[in-house]
């Protein structure tokens, strides 16, 4: 194969990544590329973690801490996760393995806004970082660095670590280049407002730089992004699709939104993103803009439609199928997508100033709309926040998305209370199930339980109904009715029996 | 007196607060000027108070739709609420009566972020304004209005509401001219970023501007600010105050501070905030910056004596000895003190980009860093989350201040689980009360748990690490451990027993 490092002086550091790996000491904190499984290096990770595993075989110790974009693979979290090698994490995951590490304690984790984790590396309220493993698709002759499918941290872990692996992944589409809008992260007193005013703007430059004097080692390989087959969209997934549109149909009625053209969107991912971008195109929408985290095969076809004009994001995640397409009409996509470092793509400042509207999935909201992301049963963490409270805080509109029920219906998503709050009542504005849409904004919390226990599944909303009235008629019930002996039950009948149903 | 009424149109409009307060009708919605009780129009609340109580007692209904800046004065929230002339309340209150209307569910009350109010009423996600009532000190011959002792969200409301009664006070300096930054607040697509890069930046205008065919009346008034006389620091204040100067001095020691100028701060007010203030004096600082809400009089006396170079707020709230001390040396203190609107006092953009030192107080947090600003119990609501909201999860370091204990020590500010979350973990990063500094930052939550447990008070130290213990020694106890059937428990025993203790 031709060689994608152009440059003389990093040609000289190319090693196998078996070699690479020893050069990360025990103990050492590592900022890996990775942003929704794409982007991430993954042949650094599948040998430190034999190496771990050869040493713990011996007795030795051997632990990293690990900072990434969000997520990343079975072959990064996974395999180190298993091999017992990490000993901190953050600030998402979605890897079973790191889950069952994280849940036991046995990894430290860290749940941490994802616009803000760099900023914080960066001032120095985490470790320092040692080491930074990016993948990139090629190295320019000039030295700088072509970014791979994802943007997250990459530019910060260079900026932050003493030393740097760059992992150079020839499956990644060289036609990559140019899509990227790599800017700096600059703290206070220095940091400055980016002067993008449109979803679409460049502020930056397509390349990442290094400083070649900390780059000790290069490695080719090619790695394929998973990507992660969603299931088709279900009927339940497509009732919150479509009640979503009618809801961003009435706010248009209403002059709350401008007509026709609605107001930048952000989707996660998953099945009722899924089904909202559907319910959008079904709608008849065109010319739509996006400043989103993730871009994922559907976009693709939704551009290719004109249902969306623009669209943002800091990772394209892309099934094999996906990566063809794009590469056949790499110049058409060009014009229409952008990659950003995620200090940017969830930038506080620039979601507000764009005006996005904001929808996430969650995993239960209380009948006075605070909304846990995070811990099951006020516990076992899921995946972690991500950029949902990015999003849900500064977004103009902020709109949560869930089915009504989960475990064939032995759990309620509207519960008395939350078993943890990651987005509190004054940052949640609509929540939307199957069976409606609770419009918050403006509302004092009893008109806010009554749209709640509306939008819940059937078979809790009298039982909801019973907690709140009964709250209600306490002597002193407040303004906020709550029976603290029975507030979290539901959830402790779900540990008891299985189920939360009476 | 010389008339402070200069536009020949709207000296037209002068009338008395009686007749004024006959033209807002029953059900209207009203936005009064008014921020932690500076600034207040009063003299037309209390025409309508009578007003609606002669009204009652002739069995008609009157009620209407209060919206301010913050808190206000009794003679505004007090009279009124007592009246049983509010139907709802909105952004923040500290009226005892107030307070009781609320809590009784008489009056529905939705509890916003300060810095987001304003633009959700120019959205339309609140009933439309009809009226707005604004204390001047001035109307100049072009019409322009100089603008009292606070800012609040007066310009929103001259903008928004059909029509516009002004309450010209004549006790309030003419001085006051010149030390406002009024800006337009723009929303989505049209929003555009404030170029302030210095704490003292002026981008607006000394004067807020109104259209003059909406302008119904002109009340002339002469009323006082009303000033909350705190209590002369006491010695858990002081130990407070001097744990924060150890984490600061320890943050420039480290590098994550500028040595000696740190950043801007901002602080609440009450003795808290004011022993704070005074430990920063006692360790030397000179020429701090303050971006933050209030100024009081302590802060005339610090910029006097060069501890406070700039100091940016939304409101003046001065005792009568303070307007002398304002009134004899205004040169001096307009080159120091820039009053802004709250949208740009408590801006996210500008909080972040400026990297503004946050400090409030709490009511309660628990042992993973949750933090209870509102909802006494769970349920009675204290003030409202305030502009804590906009501060904490924006500023480049984020303190909660607290004594650990209340109530006598019948109630401990350290608990297993918070009856209500205002702060998520995401959002705080130190704890401090006069037992010591819970640094946050970096931490998994069994981490956290030891470092909030060791600055709890003594006499609950061991019930809170007897929780922590059992909860993490359940099998499953995952990423967050928690007894739900038992994390409350806290709360019930006092509603029981009027004490925490066990």
């Amino acid at each position: 194969m031709n060689s994608r490092v152009q440059n003389e002086y990093l040609k000289s550091k190319v090693m196998s990544a078996e070699k690479a790996c020893e050069l990360i000491p025990n103990g050492a904190s590592v900022g890996f590329s990775g942003f929704v499984g794409a982007g991430c290096a993954l042949a650094l990770p599948q040998a430190l973690a034999q190496r771990a595993t050869a040493l713990h075989e011996k007795g030795e110790p051997y632990q990293i801490e690990i900072f990434t974009g969000a997520s990343t693979d079975p072959l990064l979290d996974g395999v180190l996760a298993k091999a017992g090698a990490v000993s901190f994490r953050a600030p998402f995951f979605t890897d079973t393995d790191m889950r069952r590490a994280i849940n036991s304690g046995a990894v430290r984790y860290a749940d941490v806004h994802l616009s803000s984790l760099a900023a914080q590396l960066k001032a120095g309220f985490f470790p320092h970082l040692n080491f930074a493993v990016i993948e990139v698709v090629a190295i320019k002759e000039s030295g700088e660095l072509v970014p791979s499918t994802s943007l997250g941290n990459n530019q910060a872990w260079l900026d932050i670590a003493d030393r740097v692996i760059l992992e150079v992944n020839y499956y990644q589409p060289l036609e990559l280049e140019g899509i990227h809008d790599v800017t700096d992260l600059r703290l206070p007193p220095h940091a400055e407002d980016l002067p993008i005013k449109h979803v679409g703007d460049r502020v930056g430059s397509p390349y990442m730089h290094v400083d070649p004097a900390k780059v000790v080692a290069v490695i080719e390989a090619r790695t394929h992004d998973r990507v992660n087959n969603f299931t088709a969209v279900d009927e339940i997934s497509s009732a919150i699709g479509r009640n979503v549109v009618k809801f961003l149909k009435n706010e248009e009625a209403c002059g709350r939104l401008p007509a026709k053209k609605l107001l930048p969107l952000q989707s996660g991912i998953g099945n009722v993103a899924n089904a909202v971008l559907s319910s959008l195109q079904d709608a008849g929408y065109q010319g739509l803009q996006c400043y989103s985290e993730v871009i994922q095969d559907g976009m693709l076809d939704l551009i290719k439609r004109g249902v969306v004009g623009t669209a943002s994001a800091t990772a394209l995640s892309l099934s094999p199928a996906g990566v063809e397409e794009f590469q056949k009409n790499i110049d058409f996509y060009r014009k229409h997508i952008i990659l950003r470092s995620q200090d940017v793509s969830n930038s506080p400042a620039l979601i507000r100033r764009l005006g996005v509207v904001s929808m996430n999935g969650m995993l239960e909201a209380d009948i006075y709309g605070n909304v846990n992301s995070t811990n099951v049963m006020g516990s076992q963490m899921k995946n972690g926040i991500g950029g949902s409270g990015d999003f849900a805080r500064n977004g103009y509109l902020s709109l949560f998305l869930s089915p009504s029920l989960a475990k064939d219906g032995a759990i309620s998503a509207i519960v008395p209370f939350v078993s943890h709050v990651d987005h509190t009542e004054h940052d949640t504005q609509v929540i939307i199930t199957e069976y409606g849409i609770a419009d918050l904004r403006g509302k004092c919390p009893r008109e806010r339980a009554r749209a709640m226990i509306s939008i819940a599944h059937p078979i809790y909303q009298d039982a909801l109904r019973d907690y709140f009235e009964r709250a209600c008629a306490q002597p002193c019930a407040g303004h906020t009715p709550h029976i603290l002996s029975e507030a979290l039950s539901w959830h402790q009948r779900f540990k008891d029996t299985g189920s939360m149903k009476a």
